[in-house]
């Protein structure tokens, strides 16, 4: 892991090391805006309350017997990356790591809007964790709170979840329980939920109209609109980045994932972006909300410094761009990938 | 600790979250060339031999049972910040955390030496370690070897340890013998001791012809000259880099450290440069070879973007640099340290 900060605690997953696809949650990412809530499983309820014909409170128990599924999902925060923003921007300093990929098991939050039934004009559901502190901006406490649009809400794949691999939660990741948003960045996948509340207008929040906001413009909020699916990407695993290399044969390694869709193309090219070629694409990962691997073998016989670039597209044809969407607070990252070596 | 990479295993201590002045040794940094040697050390000797008059075959017996000291030192990798240099080289990315700090207890070197009986005319003393295998410039397998000048190897603080912070030395920091050299970067410091010869004209091994010298120009060697001691240095371990803060009063803290001579003043700045203010050096800590803690409060009350820089100068008058000495391979890396932060 690679730490970023301490209080609160932020680490990176060492993605580049991990060949596994289902990540370990000792190896999972942690990013956090507070200290570690302390909350009781002994006497763990949650309300699900606002603007529903039934508000209802919601036991442990009542979750784990209503029918569940398993989604294997990306997690990407949406400051992964950022450090490589130029100019650069102030916040977390994430490298290529704020990224992580495992077996979630929990019931649709579809279930339990049903049970206690949707008014009509219901227009989000809004998520509060347990974890709470003060902003820097603003003179007060605030708990860590996200909405989705009532049809996000709905969607069969949004869960409540209870499991990471197989296992209770870990604390760390939100145990007894975590939004798991697909395809959405992680900050909406808020952990430790408290409650659950529908809303008929727009939820105004700072993690959500302040934070979590793509502002184009360095001095204006103009332009601003919200963070929500993750931008297609992908990350070369191998090489590693300023690598000494001998002539021969190298493998070029990395994975791939889009908050649209499906990976359809990875290309990459090895002269400077002036050549491409599609790569090899492990398409048994292609399903759920995984990354997919890819590699390509690289011959080398020519001595000399070496661009390496990833180029991801997905199935709504969106592609990496060469130059990455600069915005202020640092979200969403995704340029084409690019690492530089020397062969010798 | 923070993965550059696994084969070899090369990784950083979080020094910026780091209190204690004897780093514990799992959060020392590993930095290797080579996979990890193997060795028995139920059956461990070290010849001693080349222009001796007695070439000896020391036991671990014979080394436990000479007169021991245990000093204090700061081990830096000669690449240690090597990701700031400005054009980027090749090799390592170390960040700030290529060091650390430690009480190694062993026997001088110097003991061993006269033990054996240094010849007329001897020039240098050469450190095999059991460590191992292929460069990518070179077409053969090489161990790791290096050597000191007879000066360097007769100082009484340069040592042949056996204990780290008071335990054997763990494996992956040279168990059972490894040689401290106090001042120089961490490369003259071998691990894993198989055999130490003494010789009349000077070491040439690639670790010290190729590697491990500073090379100022991109396409030729002239005005190459090799790696020594450190120069003088210090980080800054609080605020992070890219950190948004409050107004209101902040702690900013660091270390400071050198090859030659003590830290006596680390200066501070917050306003890009213009104007510097000495700042409380723990003078405790200035003694051996350890690192300094400095520490300055600043109390902040206007908004805005701010660059904290840290400057630290020795008893020898040197004084960290604006700009570093640009280097092909990237060693000594000493400007004065900065980060960004915003108060908001």
């Amino acid at each position: 892991m690679i730490t970023r900060s301490l209080q609160p605690e932020n680490q990176e997953t060492p993605t580049q090391f991990i060949e596994t696809d289902l990540i370990p949650s000792h190896l999972f990412y942690r990013r956090n805006h507070f200290s570690y809530p302390t909350l009781s499983a002994a006497n763990y309820w949650i309300p699900l309350n606002g603007s529903v014909n039934t508000p209802t409170l919601f036991s442990m128990q009542d979750i784990l017997q209503l029918p569940s599924k398993t989604i294997n999902v990306v997690l990407e925060c949406a400051g992964n990356k950022r450090s490589l923003f130029e100019p650069k921007v102030f916040g977390e300093q994430w490298g290529k790591g704020a990224i992580s990929q495992g077996a979630w098991k929990g019931v649709p939050l579809r279930a339990l809007l049903e049970l206690a039934g949707i008014k009509d004009g219901a227009k989000e559901v809004v998520f509060e964790g347990y974890d709470f502190g003060k902003r820097t901006d603003l003179d007060r406490v605030y708990t860590f709170t996200r909405s989705l649009p009532i049809a996000k809400a709905l969607h069969p794949d949004t869960i409540i979840a209870y499991e990471y691999n197989h296992q209770p939660i870990p604390f760390k990741h939100g145990f007894p329980l975590r939004l798991i948003v697909p395809q959405w960045y992680a900050m909406a996948s808020v952990k430790w939920i408290k409650q659950i509340t529908v809303i008929n207008q727009s939820f105004k929040g700072p993690y959500q109209s302040i934070d979590y906001v793509y502002y184009p413009h360095k001095e204006t909020n103009e332009d601003a609109r919200p963070v929500t699916t993750m931008n297609v990407n992908s990350t070369i695993q191998k090489p590693l980045d300023r690598d000494i290399l001998d002539t021969g044969k190298h493998l070029i390694k990395g994975i791939a994932w889009t908050g649209k869709g499906t990976i359809t193309k990875v290309e990459v090219s090895t002269d400077n972006g002036q050549t491409w070629s599609n790569v090899k694409v492990n398409k048994g990962d292609n399903k759920g909300y995984k990354w997919v691997s890819w590699s390509h073998v690289w011959v080398i016989a020519e001595k000399g410094e070496y661009r390496i670039m990833s180029k991801a597209t997905d199935s709504f044809n969106r592609v990496q761009p060469l130059t990455p969407l600069w915005n202020r607070k640092g979200y969403g990252y995704n340029a084409v990938d690019e690492i530089m070596v020397k062969v010798e």
